[in-house]
Order: structure tokens, then C-alpha cells, then sequence
């Protein structure tokens, strides 16, 4: 915010923004900082992005992300309403697979980027970023006449995230849990409620999402890992700004939007050009890949003291002071010595090693370079 | 919240969360305490509740609204299309005219409650309440291949509410802008920038609301009303919470959810029973009138010291304690002697004189008398 000579206005909490089951104890943990998510809260920090990011890398961290909010999609029409909303090709997935699959309408625009669950041949859960996909579906299935049930499930994820995560969850589920896949998920309980359980989450450091069904056994739930977890030094944390963009974790609304296409997003591996089922995004995609894209999302390492993310676009240039494009996020990394950032550039200036300028604030000009994927 | 010893999380603001363009005055201002609608800021105290609606009764205030996103529906079937999403018949709406139009499901449910604007024979702003009313509308459009232009345009509402709104816009716009009769609008323009103004607004004390299309303008547009404001004590102002309540205003995603379907909420007037249009929640609806409804949304009158909104959907007792319905909303009104506030009970505890009581808190039991509409 431009002006900070009195104190923030405080979040005024309604009905309209909903309680998660484990709010009161999250709010124990004294967080510094929260967002809304899916009209949901959810914090941002806790000590400070640099503490909770050490912590994160080298304990266990329980994060209440009840804000991935479940559509579930059922009913003899399920498999080719999902199909049809995702260029990704769904009939790979099996009972108890995750898949990344981004939603992507009939323009080539990108809805959201949920990670799907399939529940069974004819019910999937998708686990959406923060954009109303409920409502997207249903109108879908509204207007083809598809025979699905589409529900906003009371389900509340919980994520054990961090290098001790295998660990304390094996002290609680028993040894088999360490051999879980990476995005495949099992039926658990614990603290007197039984739950869906996978291996991810939205850090790098790996880790388990939980999805509490019982909304009033939440705070049993936590309690019961939060217990076990001392031993391994665990924490309440949420998703780390500095983590996420290290590892290249796109955030939707921030990163991309309804206005990119999954081209432009770098997300070329998560379309099947082959997949057979009927899919309302493959001509748009299709256009879009003969045309070419003519923007691009890059790495960048800009230079300077630590930065702080940007309360709107800034706008990227080239070094004849002509606009290129616009930077999305940005993190400070110690590991990667200075500010890393995600920015949309025009193609021609996005190939590795391109010097660029970030305009921050009034007439502050940050020298910036185009790095391949950082997590590589 | 519960636990209050820490100071609470300061709002993170991110690209995810939209800017608006007045967002810099907002914040010279001082507001208390914000909420975020739409994905946008919109700030909900400047003093305190009660000075802010003092202030709002006698004066004018300006308010920064951007969150009320519009759905812009044009083309060929624009017209088919809102007639589908709404009850209400729309075929008797002007060029110029707004009308409360509830969008509803085709289960009953509510999916928004926008103010519908119609700028051409064929083309529609629906000015949204807190739900991804463009996403619901494209999907439906995509399903049935409808011939329509479904933009999220890039549109800023500022409201002028109070009874000193119309001197102050006569003063800028002219005379003329005082005929302006309720939920009529007109082409204006102001600080170098042309708009549509309405006479509209949510606030029980009138106004206008203007509907900038111009983002960079919105500063300019600010200062120029701010300043012609002075000699009536303009101030900065939000929707007020006891002005609201006492109005009977209802709040989407407090009062009424997709759960909720408009005769429960006593919305029966803004639905077209003998409509001739093609109308998707029409079996829905009628069947809901032939059984009957369950429920029903009641004002009520609490006894006792002054409460605010409640976190959650509060319990409401009948006389031997089983629970009968739910308090939505709450405000201590002056003017009404005590806290008014909405709930939705069983109808057979809906009638005017019934006794009903409230679990606010752990253990607390407030008594609450069921009244007639609080703003006949």
C-alpha cells in the first residue's frame, strides 16, 4: 500500500468469508500476515517468509489450506465433463491418481489450475487455485445437458509439508505410508475420522495433504498431529513465497490468468495434442500452437535489496526503455543470491540471458536477467 | 476470531487481489478494517460503525465499490442468455434501466444477486455481488452455444451515497442529474473522463453510482468529487453494516447462499411467474412453490449490549431449545432500540411476535423477537 503513515486496516471477518476448522488454532500461532483464497483465509506468514522458509526446509510444518476448495464432479457424465475441461488426457488417470490438470476454456484461457483426484471411474475432486470453478462446471454441465452431480464438498485440506513430513506421518499411519507415491493417494484415519490422503502439497520440500471430511473433528485432527509433531520440531507455516517461486510454482491469479493460455505459461507438458475424448480448449490450442505465442513467462534474477511482492504488474523493459512485459511475482532467495521473480515477456526477449529492467515504484529502474528454469 | 492476545494478521496484499483505481485515496483516509469481495478490497469501517453511519445519514460519502465486478453479456443471444439466469422478466427492462435481477440455478439455488444494467437491446452489465457470476454465464454459454460476448470489463464503481449526493453531483453534473429517477442511468462525464452514472447504490440514504471505465482516470475522478464534496462534508465511506440491516438489505454469501433458493429469502417479488422467456430455474422454482418452503429469512429484534457480525452462522433456538434456524447478519441499531439482524428459521417460528433465542458464544442465550419487515 502507498500509504503506511497509520496502521493497515484489519480484516473484518463475516459469514461470507468461511471459518475453516482449524482457524482457532491456527490463530494460536499468532500469524503475521494472511490473504483470501477461495473466500477462505489463509495465512501467509508467520515469523517472516526468511524463518518460516528455513524452518520449512529443514523441519515439518502443518498448513491449514482449507481455501483448496473440492469440486466434485460425479455421475455417468463425469469422465467426459473432466475431459472436456482440461487439454490434459484424464482417461490415464487411475482410482487414487493425482494429476496436475489445468482448467482451460474455449478461447485457450486459462480457469484455474487445479490438482484433480480420482475418486472413482465416474467422481473426481478437483483441488482449485482461486477462481470459482464450481460455478464454471455447473454451468457446463447445465447447457450440454450432461448427467452429473457437481457439489462444493465440506471438505478442508490440512498439508504436512518439510523433510520430517514422512516421518511424523509414519509415526502416526504406520510404516507403509513412507512407500505413497507421489500424487497418488490412500484412505486413512486418525483423531476419529477417516480421510483421503496424498502425497503433495504446494512446496517444494514434499510432504502429505489430508482432506478432513468431518469439519467438527478438525481441530482433533490437528491436535493429534501437531502432538506427534513435536519431536520433529513441527510449526504451523502456509505456503512459502520464496519457496514456491525457488522451485517454479505458478500461482493463479498472480502468475497466470483467464487471460494467459498454457503455452504462454510454460505449460506446454500438461496438454495431450493426441488425447481422444472431446475437448472444449483443443481448437483454441490448437491455433495457438500454429500461430505461435507471442508471450512467454520467464525466470528472472534481478539485482538489489530483497523485494517484497508487488502489489500490482510491474512493468518489464528492454534496454531501450520500451515496455516487454510485466512481472508477476517475486521473492528474495538466499540460495540463489538476489530477488528471483516470474515475469510475462514478450517471446523475442525471453531466451536465457536477456538483460531486462523492472520498473518498482515511481522511477526506480532494477537490472534484470532471463534465467532457464530455476529448478533445474 | 478467539484468540485475541496477539495484534491480528495484516492483510497481504498480492497481484491476485485486484488494485483499484481510487485505492491510494482509500488509504489516505484511514479505514479501520477491510474485507476482500470479488477478489478486490472493499474496506467495511473508516471510525466506527456507528459514526460512519451517523455521518452517511446526514452528509455524503464517496465510496470506492470497484469490487462490484460487472459481467458484461453481448451479442446476438445476450438478451436469451440473461433471460435463461434470471427469474426475473427482462424483456420489460429499458436501455437505460437498471433492475435487482437474483440469478438463480436450476436447482433454486441463488448464484448472485447483481443489479442488472441494460446499455443496448442486446447488451448487459450484470454489476455483480461476491460470486464468479462470469465464470457460471461463460460456462452456460459455452454448454448451450450461445451467440454471445461473455467480458469481464475494465470497469470501477464509485458510489455517492447520502442525502447530500444529489447536491454535490448537481453541482458537478447539473441540474438535470436530480431527475434522474431511481435505477435510471445516464452518459456522463467528469475530470476528463465519460461514464455511466445510475442512481443506485447500497445504502438506504440514495445516491449514485458511477461506473468508471477509464482505470487511469480514477484518481482524477476522485480528487474532482472530493473537492466539490468540502462544502458538504464529504467524507470517505463504505456500505455500513447498521444502515444495511436496517434497510433490509440482503448481503450475498451472508444472508443467502447457493443453498438458499429466493423465496426463503423473501425475494418472491423479482421473480416473473407468468415470464414467457426461456428461464432455467423455472421447474425449479415452481416446484419449490407448490410443495412450499421451509424455510424462510426473518428479521429479528436481540436483547441485550451491542453485538457485531457474527464469525459463523449462529444457532437459533426455539423456546425448549432445539435448534430451529440460523443469525446471518447482525447490527445494533439506535434507531431500532436494540441489535437487528437476519436469521433463517423453520417457517412455522417465522411469523411476527415469535419468541426465538440466540447461541452467541460458548454459553450465552440471547432472547430475540421475530418482527415485521424493519424497513416498513
Amino acid at each position: 500500500m502507498e500509504s503506511l503513515t497509520q496502521p493497515p486496516p484489519v480484516f473484518a471477518f463475516s459469514r461470507r468469508i468461511r471459518k475453516t476448522p482449524y482457524e482457532k488454532r491456527v490463530m494460536e500461532q499468532a500469524p503475521k500476515s494472511m490473504t483470501i483464497y477461495n473466500s477462505t483465509p489463509l495465512m501467509t506468514v508467520f515469523r517472516s517468509p526468511q524463518e518460516d522458509y528455513e524452518h520449512l526446509c529443514e523441519h515439518v510444518q502443518i498448513w491449514d489450506v482449507s481455501c483448496e476448495r473440492q469440486a466434485e464432479i460425479a455421475g455417468d457424465d463425469a469422465l467426459r465433463l473432466v475431459e472436456l475441461i482440461t487439454p490434459r488426457d484424464i482417461s490415464k488417470c487411475k482410482i487414487g491418481q493425482c494429476m496436475y490438470a489445468p482448467l482451460v476454456d474455449e478461447n485457450g484461457g486459462i480457469v484455474n489450475d487445479p490438482v484433480l483426484l480420482r475418486l472413482g471411474k465416474q467422481r473426481f475432486w478437483l483441488s482449485t487455485a482461486d477462481s470459482d470453478v464450481l460455478l464454471w462446471v455447473k454451468g457446463i454441465a447445465y447447457g450440454i445437458g450432461y448427467y452429473t452431480s457437481i457439489q462444493d464438498p465440506d471438505v478442508s485440506p490440512l498439508a504436512i509439508q518439510g523433510p520430517r513430513a514422512d516421518d511424523l506421518m509414519a509415526d502416526l499411519l504406520g510404516e507403509e505410508i513412507r512407500q505413497l507415491p507421489f500424487f497418488r493417494f490412500v484412505r486413512e484415519s486418525l483423531a476419529g475420522t477417516s480421510f483421503y490422503i496424498s502425497r503433495s502439497g504446494w512446496s517444494g520440500q514434499g510432504g502429505f495433504e489430508i482432506y478432513l471430511e468431518e469439519y467438527r473433528k478438525g481441530l482433533d485432527l490437528w491436535d493429534c498431529i501437531w502432538e506427534a509433531g513435536q519431536k520433529y520440531n513441527i510449526r504451523a507455516g502456509c505456503p512459502n513465497s520464496i519457496d514456491r517461486v525457488e522451485r517454479g510454482l505458478l500461482s493463479y491469479g498472480n502468475d497466470m490468468t483467464l487471460n494467459e493460455n498454457p503455452y504462454e505459461c510454460g505449460l506446454d507438458r500438461f496438454i495431450s495434442e493426441d488425447k481422444k475424448a472431446e475437448c472444449m480448449s483443443s481448437v483454441a490450442l490448437k491455433e495457438i500452437r500454429d500461430r505461435g505465442i507471442t508471450h512467454k513467462l520467464v525466470y528472472l534474477l534481478i539485482q538489489g535489496e530483497p523485494l517484497t511482492t508487488p502489489r500490482e504488474a510491474c512493468t518489464v523493459n528492454d534496454e531501450s526503455g520500451v515496455a516487454r512485459g510485466c512481472l508477476t511475482s517475486i521473492a528474495h532467495s538466499i540460495r540463489f543470491g538476489g530477488n528471483i521473480a516470474f515475469a510475462t515477456v514478450e517471446t523475442q526477449f525471453s531466451i536465457p540471458g536477456q538483460r531486462l529492467f523492472i520498473e518498482m515504484g515511481s522511477d526506480k529502474l532494477l537490472k534484470a536477467t532471463v534465467m532457464s528454469k530455476l529448478k533445474e
